[in-house]
């Protein structure tokens, strides 16, 4: 590949990319505000750049991937090199980009002759053994250009079994990049990407909450089971129709510990199943278990609601019941009611 | 009315249905465990039976009300009933029963010519006053003949203006009560009746959760908004398409108190919505919002779900986020992440 | 008042809104670009205006209520006024309109010394009759000299039973208008209504299918009841917990056509539940009836989806199921599988 | 293995089996009332019996796995399996049976001293090759006597990688079977599998709906795309945190036809979600992703249902919509309205 190609943010992320090209024989330039993430991977054959002005010192066309946490710091870091870059150079976005900000910044980059390429990344912090799964939207000419780095950081054809009647011809995604089409395109597909993750990992969630309650004492005496949640995941992962790469996560986790008790059971939701949902309402698309994904995450941060106290103040007005203790429980009505 | 009238049960609800029957001139025999129940009717006017075996004693057809708890109670009670009651006599079933067990019930009293009505109340504990609202199944020449015990329980026709182009022929649901059809038809009418309580009730508080959630920090500034709740119910209650008297009770309970401090946010579940969804399911009816509003009240009961950990198990495996803290909040993801 | 009032947009809202108020004496200018509405009102004691800029030869301080379809008529009329209107003059918009527009509109407004207030009006084609439920945000000094207005459009406090506890000091909400709060909580909170609103509706809805399927052939025979719709809609209207005005339009429509034959079963949607659930996602507020109901809308205007075909396509794989046809109902399995 | 083991029900699921334990070495006898399903296993080495009855002639201990249908003819078959088989012999039923069921049919088996095991398969039409997953509930000691079956029909360890920290004493889990425990513990397990099977397919589905309808004419100019979603299929199984057995199968469908033009869209569904979710009711569990899956498939086979038409008719009385025509598609709102 001509020119030259830097990293800017090296967290788990940035760095495993960093690594994976290297390890193809790319070579790599590296920037991060916190000087050991640069050190770490100089030592290991990186450039490490003083500065995000270094930039402007390395040839060109200059193609800087931003793998920074989406939002302020990555606007702000996209508007400095479109401050300080060419016409000609190259700005990839990688990171968890709202894809309407993809569309706004290609725009103002554009005024000066800078491409813009957004790429959705998968896989997690396995990714550097791996690879990633890219989704790649924007400017053609530069996704053409800069094919050696995508073919680098993907999984590669054997990460999959082919599927029968896949042409030749288009063997990219066959080996885990796709460019998808116009700027933000690439986000876009990540974005569902990840509200699609959100309904398995509900889904997954739902079921083995079902059969650890299997042993409630609401439940019929001879109908109890207690089931060994770690076999059963295990048993799931061969040859069942629900065998999957998070399954696997779930079997991992329920096999250190089949309580799970280091965990709050508070659960963090990034922007993506936000915009899946604004998405599908513009496109008129019903997605209701990805609504319900998002809204279990909401709801595992909350304290008893005020919506939750509205009932109850509701319930015992007409029913006179009273919930104002703190036991929760299933209610025993004392006599019929509404 | 010929024969005997008995209430069993002087609850909230049954005594409440024993004032209005008296106030309509109706002689009505009255039991319950409890004495101090029976005292009070008793004073009152009401006949107090010593014990469940006196009801042997009074005139025959015997119309016995059992208003106990759905479930054990009920079942036992009915059960005695069956065996000491005479052809011709007549049970009612005014509690939240589940239907099937009223078909299985009215099977065993037919057995010995007991005849069996199941009949759904709602009205809670306006009742008294206002009337209330009564479906009805079973045998049917019993209905004709207890017409004048619902007729003297329902709100009257006046309660709502006449619906344009209700015929007076069919008039008794104009007045508030109506035969539904075959034994278990009143209690499945009621059922959906409360099923659907649980969506108005959900939609409700989700609304006011989010107009109380307006003034979050988590919004834009210049649309932070500090609501006065109670005000906006009222302004609700007066000429708005969402007027309804749960909406009366709302009003009532955030102008007591914006804040609703005394109560937990824990909310019970009798069992009719979860019939309500049984009976969906074997219709293939699809009830989203029931099975929602049913669910949130789970929601309300537990604490930091099994499901909910696992989630957070997950995600530590594939991006390395850490939620085993007790805090909640939404969150700052530090870099990209799936 | 002083100045001059004047009403843009003649449909069904604006003749309801500008027929109220000349009943309560209020002198009304009006505008339609359709000459057959501004005729109608002239007839009746409106003032007709030639054309929008005709309301610059008012008086002022000039008070311009528009009540057009939100989107971009209401935009471009909004823009016209801020151009022609001088200092102290108030543009009013009572359409649905989304309360972040209002915010930057009033902004682009206040350039110029315009002032802006957003009101959320409900009661449908009913309002003229029974009044308008009015929430109402933006300048609080113009909502001061506005009060006549709002209070004649108002239904006033005989609308509902005063809720026990309200102090006389505070009694626009009681007499059904309310001033919410900065601009934008007027149409905010008229938002959450119609999301409610939404809510409200798919339960009932939701309700009645199942009633109306009890009948169905999936039941058991002993559990198959043939229900009278328009009679249970007219006894829950009489002293249950779930009556409402929307279920007295539910007794409506069952007493004329208990099928419903003339209506096609695809709803439409307007914009304020999906804002409504763009706010709680915002907020992080959980509003799972409330989306719900939006997706239901959305499914009833669609065919066969594509998520739908896609389904049946895994099953296809990975347990030989053919569904192909055109046929519908429940699936009778050939044979185990997953 | 001693004594002798027969396969009634040749479908599929019954023949896939049957090969899989012929070509494990275990002898066979067969049964189906279709004789050319008998025929064809005889032709590869199976023991056509030529009858049900013949089973009482084989030697005893006589192991018969039933894999018919769940209803009805499972039922009857296992009735007459406990008419004429011996103590000691063993009924297997390897299909979708309803736990509950399995709890009563083996305590009428246990009056004989027939022993009952209950075995959910998953697997589908490639379990002969790849293996089936097996979930196992009844009779311990018979479990243990039958492993060299259930260690046959599994996968085998190679399957999947072991899963870091699994210790080799408890190894079934590991080779893709389990015993769970008590009766109707298998099919239990098997249930919930199913049930997550549904929310993964369901959460698929939305996802590439989004996907597709990206290049809906509802979405603004510059954020429509045009996806090739069979590559973005292919991209997804390599690396990404989606990928799954399922995703492979929505590759091969879309791969073979991105518009899916051969199926109606109409997706049946078998009893296991149902039951999941009436399990998951009486433990209460929400399973809002459970469920959402199971009513779209509900939604995918009816036409304009009558809750949709009852949201039409409020919408017509309240706001003066008319949507009784035939054409879909979102609303354009005439003017504002509730």
């Amino acid at each position: 590949m001509d020119g030259s190609f830097t990293m800017i943010g090296l967290g788990r992320m940035g760095a495993g990319l960093t690594r994976r090209l290297m390890a193809a024989g790319i070579e790599v330039n590296v920037f991060d505000v916190q000087s050991e993430a640069v050190d770490a991977l100089a030592k290991d054959g990186a450039s490490p750049l003083s500065g995000l002005e270094a930039i402007t010192d390395l040839p060109a066309p200059r193609t800087v991937w931003v793998m920074l946490p989406a939002g302020r710091i990555t606007e702000d870091t996209i508007r400095q090199l479109g401050e300080m870059l060419d016409p000609g150079d190259c700005v990839i976005d990688g990171g968890n980009t709202y894809y309407k900000d993809d569309v706004r910044r290609a725009g103002e980059l554009a005024k000066r002759s800078i491409d813009y390429v957004d790429v959705g990344v998968s896989g997690g912090v396995w990714g550097l053994r791996e690879g990633f799964s890219l989704m790649i939207g924007g400017n053609e000419a530069q996704v053409e250009r800069l094919d050696p780095v995508f073919a680098a950081l993907a999984p590669g054809e054997d990460a999959a079994p082919r599927t029968e009647g896949r042409k030749a011809e288009d063997d990219r995604p066959d080996r885990g990049y796709a460019y998808c089409g116009r700027t933000g395109s690439g986000h876009f597909v990540k974005m569902v990407h990840n509200g699609i993750e959100y309904g398995l990992m509900q889904a997954y969630a739902e079921g083995f909450d079902v059969l650890r309650n299997a042993s409630s004492s609401l439940r019929a005496d001879d109908l109890c089971y207690d089931l060994d949640l770690a076999g059963i995941a295990e048993v799931w992962r061969r040859g069942s129709v629900i065998r999957s790469w998070l399954l696997d996560l779930n079997a991992n986790a329920l096999n250190a510990d089949q309580h799970l008790e280091s965990y709050s059971g508070h659960v963090s939701d990034s922007g993506e199943a936000r915009w899946t949902l604004e998405a599908a309402v513009e496109e008129e698309v019903p997605v209701p278990t990805i609504a319900a994904a998002l809204f279990a995450r909401f709801e595992s941060r909350r304290q008893s609601s005020f919506g939750n106290k509205l009932l109850s103040a509701m319930r015992h007005q007409f029913g006179g019941h009273i919930e104002g203790g703190g036991e929760a429980g299933p209610s025993v009505p004392a006599e019929p009611r509404d």
